[in-house]
């Protein structure tokens, strides 16, 4: 989305072997967390040395390791290793320019996902990655800061059903976040939209234009990102992998629900912009008439008058009328109803009713 | 549809638990009623409390319990649990912005709905929720008031074949009453779009274009609502549920049937919809063609004229032609030949007879 | 189709019982003729008293039952009781506003259709329904005529095929003159498009926007009729009832050939028509463009002038021009070079060589 | 595709019984020639008599007999007989409407094509239908003249495997020489859009527009064309009928190859054709633009200057500056300091650096 | 692409014979390479002779034989029977228009495929075929260069898990290369929009609008160029040849990811290149408008005024006015008011404010 707010992609050298780790040297270096928890117990932990992992994998239901930034390779290898990532997935990860998708690699679902959120204004998107193991999810992202918190919240308060379901359905919870946070993105473009509504029937400049095509940039944008998180949701409501158990796949159903309703937000918003795009086109047409006609107007009826006047500047020395006593107030005269009988003729064409005045009643 | 009669929407909070009611303390408190008929009686009541339900429930071959109102979470987390309803469709209930769909949930089937109806030419909606179960069908309404009254009193009238048969031809009759009232909704655009019409052929003004632009957005938004309900009724006209009897499916067929026509009709209307914008449009241009053509003729013909009227007004010493006895005679008669020849110029090059006077015979 | 030519289609209430026979009273009774025939013989005879039929169904191979007019609703529920159609189809026999369709009720197979003609350049439509028996079809028409004499006379004269096969094939016969009917509606159409081409790039009017629109709006209706058509002929070319026979089925395929080249030509007009409308709209640019440099190179050129002569027609007292003898020839002289100057430009740009003579070799 | 160019096309009266050959009396009668060849021989001979077909038929590996003219119902009848044609296929020889496709009637396999040719610039097409046979093909042309001739070369002189292949490759033969032949037809619009461009982006004037018009209208009608040839390729490379063996799929599936590419070279030229209209269009609203920018410089530099002009022509007894000794030449001057800073205006707003001479570096 | 750096396609003539080479003289002579490898040791040489590649075959693991050039059909026919190749393939390799296709021959897997790249802004495509056989890869180049060197140094140096895998990694190593190479093709187009939208929003002019159709047409080819190649990737990603072995199969899907990203980035690119012509065409739109309101209040102001003045330089005997003794100043005083409220009429109207100078704060 909004390039500005992204982190650098690093161009990738054509032909590099698949499972190159292309990492750009500003990105952030891996901050890792753990959440381990099962029914009756929780316990969550930032982990500086990887073995540390190993007191949580397959000693708890359920490890949730969640890595924010991508920028050592070496960390990310040896996560690859320890929890047998496919090299191709791992590559993914660190290639922030996936489209949303699950890859089954057997022992592992890899899941990729954009996050947005609305920075005053203006759109960012950060890549997340999951992959679902037997007994872990392990999450990576770009940055700090996300929008699970109430996922980590509902663990730790045992709220809901997750701390006695597995891995599946904490990735399902992930991703049903990550889903909901679209819905507030969306509405503020809804509001925008309003908002250009009322400048395009009221007084539109040409920052409205630019605001037009500005909103339809971003929509058009939106709906390519949502398009494949439906795919995508759609894959995992229809998944067949041995991973996911048969009593989570409703919920998957239940946010694939969502994605649907996101995407056609998305298109209907779209359309509304293209509606008002079209109306203020409409609005220069009609503005176009209006200033021809001010200008066909005053012309038509004074240019024939100022040729009477100027016949009468002649200086020709036989010109009977200039002796005429009244001439001068009959040629008044003449010039007068001429005028009329043009400004009436406009009356009657309905030219001088402007149609700015007349409202739908 | 149109905002402003419609139940305000409370924003769910990313990444709550599913199955969180979001209910907003504006909305109505549930009413409950419950019709119980057989083929040989029926029994209508009103509900104050639940447990009045247990007379009903597997006592008649059919049960109609109608929830008017989703303002109290309680309740219907009590009736989720009598009727055993899936924790996500009972969020679904609540969440006023479902596309229609049909979920089976083995033991029920869910299905969202929109009920349409126009006020004083305004479109308003309104989410109908259904479970369909082995012996009842539990409807869930935002508000008092519905089209499902000729469907009651088929019921108390024992009219058509609803008294024999089971909770599923019910929901058929339920969701056929709401398909058939799409129809009004949709005559009244027809009837809106002929008056359009009558205007754009005729006196286009500023108001036309504003209504044909709602016209537009609101078929446009008629399709999306109808689109969903084409699938919906499909689904359910090829449902595997075993709470469906094979006797059911032909009504659910003709029920998809008239969706599909419909949708026929809200593609076709918006369809000529655009049609009456390309027309008013191209008015435009033709007026602004015909605006333009009055300021050529009368500043080609009157310029020039003008400009030998200046000639002679100018004031040099020695100008002969001034000193002829015609002189001024000569030059009116120049003129005046001038501008014949300008206007016969004008006539040849068919300027002058105006377009909007050639109708088609 | 057009709206005029319609009977009128009363409004069915929403949520009346599915079965319902809506019946317009403005409609014609029924007048019902049957033709009975088999290899060897034919019968025809038009019935009075429905008791009269059982003289012919299952005593021929095969048995028409014609019934022009829906006027009367217990003798279309009588049939429907003789023939054991379903409640359903009986209904749609009478909902004037079916898309075509073939619905299979195993003991009957039920197809809608439209039957198109062109009374005085206007299209008039007539909903036209087909019950296949065992050894009878049963046809339903709106009003008296139609497009099927044809096939009663190959069945009385013995011709091709018909009378030695089964019903199947006159239900193919009778849809096969009714696709073969659209063929001159569609051939009117492209007459119609020749004739407006020829005004489109001759001498374009108002009147030829307003057929342009028309055309445009026919044919995209036209396609939706013919849409469903060609569904509905391929859903019978592969239907597995056991009411079709094998060798009925190449006939069927050759009927939606039909319907396909039908489709396609619709298709080609309506590009054709959405062609020349934007031909129209661009002649109404260019000759914009044309008005617009009559009265720039008119104003152009005397604009300048007119002002020269204003100099000269000043009443200062002191100028010297005004006493030079030759002053007033000198003044002409320059005025004259300034305005060959002005049309040279002109020239020069190309804005006199009208792009209206300028023809394609 | 042009109609001038093709055989009159009778109309079918609607309701003719199936297989009714409509025979229009201006269509050249057959001229018949059969080639037979097997490995090691071959034989052609002009057929006068259709007794003489016997000679050939079953007694060498492959016979193809040729019809060139369609014009005498008996002979396509007795042909009909011979070779136990379907009385729909033998119809559709002479509807020379068919879209391309294939039926597959067991005995036989009928293919119907359209050959194209460009005649002085101006399409024609030509209907080709293929019976293919157990041992035999037999085609039927429009007229005499076909692009068949590099096949029967290759059949003469034991070219390639053809002959010693059977009729199914025969057939591959004949339909992938007409395919091959409409590259050059496409070829020649290539080059024609090449001239369209140097128009459109060098001086375009109406001729432009009308064969901008054209082009995209033929090119629309070639897609039309070309679209179910690429189905009718795909059906004989994925024929499952007996008569086509395994070893002839690949060549089909490479004739599809070429459909394909065909269809996609319409689409793209149709879209260069789309986008040097759109040029054009642009043209024409930014010449407007031009047109208008000299209008209003030359009115607003002298409309004013021309008002005080007349400000001192005016008669008033008692003007002052009138008899200020350098009031004419002070008028002069303020004149012209008032025409330049409207000038210098017109430059800083850059209206007078003609857009027209900025090229792309 | 552009054609001005492509090699030139002879014409084929229609009906020449399946597997018929046809070749320009004008392309390059083949260059043969050999890079025969295995995981323990790599060996490359240039062939002179084609007997010497029986020193590799089937004595290597794998053997990668490359050739740069076509123009030698005597050595393509020796390559096309040592290797097996199907006629058809190999009239493919030198057909240089082929879609981008997998073709399975059995005991090879024909690839086609298109490598683009960039030369001083203009794009150019060149063909390249790939023949995968049980132990060898077999591709084929129009001309010397290519974007495949880091595959040959990974097998050179031993690097990822190529010098351990069999032919059909290679042949994913080749393809992969070859779609990474349309990255920074693409890329640079999305600069050339940056630039485009900097001047779309800044100073249009005309090489703005070349520009924006230059763009517009090539990313249309772009995404026609892409649209076969992500068809193709997924083909070879589905594969069921036994050639291409299981572990494969997820490089392969990686390939199609990166297809499909490739043709979402180019849709993405088209859509805005389409936005920003809108935007730059309703520019043209509000400049005139600017223009006209330029005119019409310069024209509005002073033609009325210079009517008065006109009236006063009448030569009338009798006007009064002309003797009071401050008529000329009255008569001044007049004109002032009416052409400041003339003025005042356009700043209440807006006209003034340039619409220009609002900007989105
Ligand atoms: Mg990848
Ligand atoms: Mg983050
Ligand atoms: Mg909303
Ligand atoms: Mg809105
Ligand atoms: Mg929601
Ligand atoms: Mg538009
Ligand atoms: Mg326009
Ligand atoms: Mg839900
Ligand atoms: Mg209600
Ligand atoms: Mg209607
Ligand atoms: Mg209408
Ligand atoms: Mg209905
Ligand atoms: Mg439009
Ligand atoms: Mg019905
Ligand atoms: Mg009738
Ligand atoms: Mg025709
Ligand atoms: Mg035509
Ligand atoms: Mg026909
Ligand atoms: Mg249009
Ligand atoms: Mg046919
Ligand atoms: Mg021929
Ligand atoms: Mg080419
Ligand atoms: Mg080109
Ligand atoms: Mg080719
Ligand atoms: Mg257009
Ligand atoms: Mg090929
Ligand atoms: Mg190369
Ligand atoms: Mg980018
Ligand atoms: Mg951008
Ligand atoms: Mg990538
Ligand atoms: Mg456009």
């Amino acid at each position: 989305m909004s390039k500005k707010n992204r982190l650098p992609h690093p161009k990738r050298k054509p032909g590099l072997a698949p499972g190159s780790l292309v990492i750009d040297p500003s990105w952030p270096k891996p901050a890792i967390r753990v959440i381990a928890y099962g029914p009756d117990k929780v316990e969550e932990k930032p982990i500086g040395n990887l073995t540390e992992l190993n007191e949580y994998l397959g000693k708890w239901p359920v490890t949730w390791i969640n890595v924010n930034g991508l920028g050592d390779e070496s960390i990310l290898r040896q996560l690859g290793s320890m929890f047998d990532l496919h090299l191709l997935a791992l590559e993914d990860v660190v290639n922030l320019r996936q489209r949303s998708k699950v890859d089954d690699y057997e022992t592992t679902l890899y899941t990729a996902m954009r996050m947005l959120s609305l920075n005053e204004e203006r759109l960012s998107g950060e890549q997340v990655s999951f992959f679902l193991g037997k007994n872990f999810v392990l999450t990576f992202q770009e940055v700090e800061g996300d929008c699970l918190d109430p996922v980590r919240d509902r663990i730790r308060n045992h709220a809901g059903r997750i701390r006695g379901a597995g891995p599946d359905y904490l990735l399902y919870a992930l991703i049903d976040a990550i889903v909901d946070a679209y819905f507030p993105v969306l509405e503020a473009y809804d509001l925008r939209l309003e908002e250009l509504e009322d400048d395009v029937l009221g007084k539109p400049d040409n920052s409205t234009r630019n605001r037009l095509f500005n909103i339809k940039h971003d929509l058009t944008r939106l709906r390519r990102t949502l398009w494949p998180v439906r795919e995508m949701t759609g894959a995992l409501a229809h998944s067949e992998s041995r991973l996911i158990t048969e009593s989570t796949l409703p919920y998957l159903r239940d946010c694939q629900d969502h994605a649907v309703q996101l995407l056609e937000l998305a298109e209907s918003y779209r359309e509304t912009g293209s509606s008002l795009m079209d109306f203020y086109l409409s609005s220069i047409s009609n503005r176009m008439n209006e200033i021809m006609k001010v200008l066909t107007i005053i012309a038509t009826i004074f240019i024939p008058l100022t040729f009477i006047a100027g016949i009468y500047g002649m200086n020709f020395e036989n010109m009977p009328e200039l002796h005429v006593h009244n001439g001068y107030f009959i040629a008044l005269g003449v010039m007068t109803v001429l005028g009329l009988a043009m400004f009436a003729w406009f009356v009657h064409k309905g030219w001088l009713s402007s149609p700015r005045r007349r409202k739908d009643p």
